[in-house]
């Protein structure tokens, strides 16, 4: 699986936003051929974000327990996870920073380490530990697996937080992988958004005022 | 139009909730024909709501400014509302009480008034006062347009606090057609509430613990 | 009753943040006299506001029903507001914008309707029809009252939107009344902002980024 | 350190809900002595839970990674954890289920693998992995510092949830951590909860409707 997947998004966001949107000023008269860009992009431009909030997309994403325990102090999201207290993990994949993999010494030392992670789990398990306890020894590293349903000024707010710089490096490209997801299905919603693919960061093209 | 209307639903809400809901524990084998009903019902029955989320329904509603603010206290929601500050209220709509309709000079009363307030209104704005200023006259009745985007397990209470006997009867009103919608594309995550037509409001079978 | 009154906030609530804010960096070794200005500038300054919402404060404030419709729709708070439903309005207050007091002819034309508004609703009242019904009437201007408990971080972000030029003369003085009382208790979480008494607005310093 | 230390709550806080409490009927003159618990206790019997959320408290809390990778799901809080992106582990300390603290063998692996994990990660750093990397190979198991700031309605959510025999020990032990330290300050608002300390467990004296 890739790193992020869709699982839905609102059919016709971007119409179905001109649509909602237009409640506050009841300018419904104004709503067709093509003018859909422009008032989305009036939206974004203007900061009116309240009204993104009614298009709305869930992805499923994988990534390390590291990750996914900064990405859940996002309060305006749902979540569904990998429970570690019922899944078995007894086969568990792990994520590998780069500064590690890239790394001889640190790399083996690390590989090593989830093996030896692994052993324990099981033979915890194996002395009646339960799989909520025997998971005490599992590394940060362990992959998990996480359903996220957020609205696109919630999904604004996590991939400039998330894609800036000062992010961690797997977080980062979780930011751009749902970015460039959601940028085809609603491009002038992310239309203010540009990916750098060296630094692998995602920001915003003019910083918010 | 209707008290409320559907302008968007997840697409095949109730399979993508068991989806993202198999994830907690990788039961994914287990979803095949006819699962989804039985999935979705153990979760509605088990108090698992918060799967239920990912399931997400935009309705656009008419009802008293009355209404609104009741219905804004709300918290769990994305509202687009039309705007008394901007648009041009003259030729008000107004949402009339039952209680009032129903009885013979309480509706005259009420309707002379009605036009007294769009009088003052008019001549308020004649005097240059703004729309946003003029509006302090417009009565609780003035009809208003709102668009509410909310997920499942938020519908649900709304529907739950909001059609109960101690809900007023707009209100109430509002709760019982947003249930009839949602019912039609979600029948499993709504299959625990039931109508009572003759005293307008909408419940649990049985309470929740 | 002034427009906004204090009725809690957190006990040292600037030297509480800076405890709660140095677990993530375990810096309390550099806790110590003088540190707290510091240290709670630096939060605002680099955008840190998660960790300003340790401090809470509760006002209480009183203004039209048309602010307080606005007010609400502020969703990271916790209101209990005077209900029009249950509490007999018969004598009630009105707040009237400043721009009809400030013509004769328009306040004139307003302090009638209001008369007239209470005549009416006590008639509907005499004629059995329920507050809960009768307020349908009651017009924007009806004075409320509402206690709002928000941590600082969300008082910073209403203070802010509502204070701004773009917002309605009401609320605005709701924030400049609510900065006041806040900036006396933690005057660094909001150092960054500035009064204009003349065009009645409160703005940050420099623009946020 | 004990489990869990209350940094700050809200002064004389069942007094002051009652004060707000009184705003929604103007109730006000039935404000007198002895009153509070009558009207803190009929808020929680009828469920009026809204009014509890103008009472806050703020706690510290230490367990491990994995308790804090479940309490942050808690979306109505405010956090300021120990950031193992910054904070060097080369020192950790750790929390130990008791299924395995009480199996020598367990017991064994388990002290073992914590030296291990150590180790490992000290060699990491010398091989100039930053902290944020390293930590990928440190357990669940590491112990962790987090400040939550959240209201009483809150609080309670998390004690019902948390507390309850389906969730696991080390989160059963801090809801019982906190129950404790709030009921000795706001003991009407949590008068509904009873301690097992045989089984571990907080829970309701009746089952919420």
């Amino acid at each position: 699986m890739e790193l992020a997947q869709l699982l839905s998004i609102t059919r016709n966001a971007e119409e179905m936003i001109e649509d909602a949107g237009r409640t506050a000023y009841q300018s419904f008269d104004k709503k067709k051929k093509g003018s859909t860009q422009k008032f989305i992009r009036m939206l974004v431009e203007k900061r009116h974000e309240s009204v993104l909030e009614h298009g709305v997309a869930t992805v499923r994403i994988r990534g390390s327990r590291a990750f996914t325990h900064q990405l859940v102090r996002h309060r305006l999201c749902s979540y569904t996870q990998k429970s570690q207290r019922y899944v078995n993990e007894a086969q568990f994949n792990y994520i590998e920073p780069e500064s590690i993999r890239d790394n001889e010494e640190a790399h083996s030392l690390f590989v090593d380490f989830m093996d030896k992670a692994k052993e324990v789990y099981v033979k915890l398990q194996q002395l009646g530990v339960k799989n909520e306890d025997a998971r005490y020894v599992l590394p940060n590293a362990v992959e998990t697996e996480i359903v996220v349903t957020a609205n696109f000024r919630q999904w604004r707010h996590i991939i400039a937080t998330r894609g800036a710089p000062a992010a961690q490096l797997e977080i980062r490209k979780v930011a751009i992988a749902v970015f460039k997801i959601l940028n085809r299905y609603a491009p002038n919603v992310f239309s203010d958004f540009v990916v750098n693919e060296e630094t692998a960061t995602v920001s915003l093209l003019k910083p918010q005022k």
